[in-house]
């Protein structure tokens, strides 16, 4: 991985072999990132993505594995508790154009990762909503 | 819903059985937009989407219930005789990743919504094209 | 296409019978745009996606035909060897919602396409990396 700051604006890399979630954490703690969104676009061979049960308040999840292309990687950068906060959604397209996608676990990089980090001077903090089971954005 | 503005930058959390397109319009009146882009993630549970055939100058659209991912909300803010008009495409993910999408109609939140305006300082107006039957950007 | 641009935001309207690719260059060309970050929606009525196989190292693509709505359109602006280069990747549902994906090779517009192009001030260039057989961001 490598990246450059211009202004409020992250340029990623991101390489092969590397897990996607793991290396944007890496980066916001080092760029010390309160709020940011997220854009990116790639190729990865396995990840995990869910979609979230209110009824049940858990995520069921499925992992893929292939030749995938991500369409889009959108999400949120904050704190909750003052402490590094994501949340990232992704879709993914296959050989065919077969596109899948979700809440983001993790995923793995096959080919490369472009990604812009959209800093934004402010703060946004979360907040447990027992009722949905969720961390939500906290404005107070 | 709760926002917060930041510069030119509005960070937003709709809440479960909120409306989106609904909203939208809401802040980009308090705010009085005039241009904005809009990026979002989020997880809904009914949500209507569709095509637009130019051919017969009407939009074919499906409504789609269940547990779903918002993996991409993009769209555009701006005025059509200088009143509020937006215009959002949307793809959501089921629990076993599988992706529909379209241009949004409307759509309910299950868990959280969070969304980024980013505003534009200038203005854009839309236009009636009556040939393929859709009001589009006017530069003029 | 006609564009208009608000410092350093591009808004940009792609009309029917256009190619988008084509006309991104157009644009980066006449702006003189060294790194941007790409969004956009809008409707397709054929277009050429791929996802790269880097086993094989060759991308492998379908072209699709119909009434399709970009879901997503997202990618960089930058150069390689101080010349234009992009690298964009689409989403696109049909009539039914169904959505395919990957690396935009060609799509040609059917209705509208609204972009948002942001320049960034500064440069970012590629390099050839022959392990994977793909050009790289360079932050050298």
């Amino acid at each position: 991985m490598e990246y450059r700051r211009f202004g409020n604006t992250i340029v990623v890399r991101l390489d092969r072999g590397e897990e996607i979630t793991a290396q944007v954490k890496e980066i916001a703690l080092k760029e010390n990132i309160k709020l940011a969104n997220v854009s990116a676009l790639g190729a990865v061979d396995r990840f995990t993505v869910g979609a979230y049960d209110v009824t049940q308040k858990k995520y069921i999840s499925n992992t893929f594995e292939g030749v995938y292309e991500i369409v889009s990687l959108t999400g949120s950068i904050n704190t909750m508790n003052g402490e590094y906060y994501a949340h990232l959604h992704m879709a993914a397209s296959d050989q065919t154009g077969h596109t899948v996608g979700g809440h983001l676990n993790d995923a793995r990089i096959s080919v490369t990762c472009e990604m812009f980090i959209f800093v934004i001077d402010g703060e946004v903090d979360r907040f447990r909503d027992e009722t949905i089971g969720i961390n939500l954005f906290d404005f107070r």
